[in-house]
């Protein structure tokens, strides 16, 4: 490229940087915002979540059209396109974390009548907030462009899926003691799910990074719950 | 553009179209098996789901390539340029619906052993197929660039949140009546959820052939199960 225009692609790919941060940053409002309304039964605070929803929906638009605007006039190739490639799936990733907060806003207003034992709130509570962790350093991985931190959220992921696996069976023998914990469970159960899935898209992340950065897919089996047992999980 | 330039690009956005065709006819298979293995308890036809999960997974990343190189090549602008963006939505779209019967293959095993009422069993089926149709309408509305069926698509998914509604609230009576009947009605719950969300993602490919073809976003609320009161749900 010219000197001018790789000046002008690294200011877009800046901006477009600064917009990720921010929808990062909103979404990850979206989830601690989801699980405090969850926790406290608070339905104007849940409203807010799903009346949010639209904000980040509008902004990746935004930044949708900012990646596809920089491909059409800087037509990057090689390591550059491999930036705003990535972008674009941190996009799609960041949304459906949003998504999945917005699943559990909608879940509060159903629960905000039962008596839900604390020792399952906080569970979910300790669930929602190592996803959160994950969630933070995903995105410092990605603006810092930390292939380390990145390979560290990934093999996390684990602890999540084990997190949710017994939740879910405390939660079951719940449902079988009395027929009048069922509904609640029920939520609590999709709402465990979900926080789980932000675990998987925060994985996804750290993949996209490594992708970047390194030019090939990270291939070989992430470890997963039931897989502890294998010697070495990650081959890269 | 340039002549032969326009010829390139058409040649392009046929052959992206013909892939995404693919991509859509293996994410429709996907979706029949997996409702097929449910209601045979099949194990093995649910193995193939999940291998042929992978076969998606790598014909996306073809197309998003294809897709990406063409707007550097090309630099598409106005129409053209939506049609390239419509083209990396609707494959999202569809990836996700493979997703989702990945994810209902994966619970064939936990119910193999179940008894599983056939009445029940029929209902998963029957929303699966109704589904099956959206998908199928929503792909041909694509390759068609058929804005009414398209928008038939986007009222119709209505009608599969009613359905889900309804099999959600006896599934939950099932659960009430006899604990035992708690595991497998937790997995048609998730198996069901997982086909309402399918419609979803049809409805979403709807609402991108609406902005390919319009310019503009499709806005107005979609008509959801509760809000079949409202005189005129589409306001375009």
């Amino acid at each position: 490229m010219p000197d001018h225009i790789v000046k002008a692609f690294d200011a877009d790919l800046q901006e477009i940087a600064q917009m990720i941060a921010q929808f990062g940053g909103l979404a990850e409002k979206e989830v601690a915002d989801a699980t405090d309304a969850l926790k406290r039964r608070d339905t104007e605070l849940a409203k807010r979540v799903l009346a949010n929803d639209e904000a980040l929906d509008l902004l990746r638009r935004d930044i949708e059209e900012k990646i596809v605007l920089t491909i059409t006039r800087r037509q990057p190739m090689a390591s550059d396109l491999r930036e705003v490639v990535g972008a674009l799936r941190v996009v799609n990733d960041l949304e459906r974390i949003g998504d999945l907060a917005k699943n559990i806003g909608k879940r509060v207003e159903s629960v905000s009548g039962d008596l839900i034992p604390n020792r399952l709130m906080r569970r979910v509570e300790r669930m929602a907030g190592l996803v959160l962790v994950q969630l933070r350093k995903v995105l410092d991985a990605y603006a810092g462009r930390d292939l380390a931190m990145a390979l560290d959220v990934w093999r996390a992921d684990e602890e999540i899926d084990n997190f949710y696996t017994s939740l879910f069976r405390e939660l079951l023998t719940y449902m079988m003691e009395d027929p009048r914990n069922i509904t609640f469970c029920l939520h609590l159960i999709f709402c465990a799910k979900n926080i789980e899935r932000m675990g998987d898209h925060a994985t996804n992340i750290a993949e996209t990074i490594y992708f970047m950065i390194e030019g090939r897919p990270l291939t070989g089996q992430r470890p997963k719950a039931d897989m502890t047992t294998a010697p070495s999980p990650i081959k890269v």
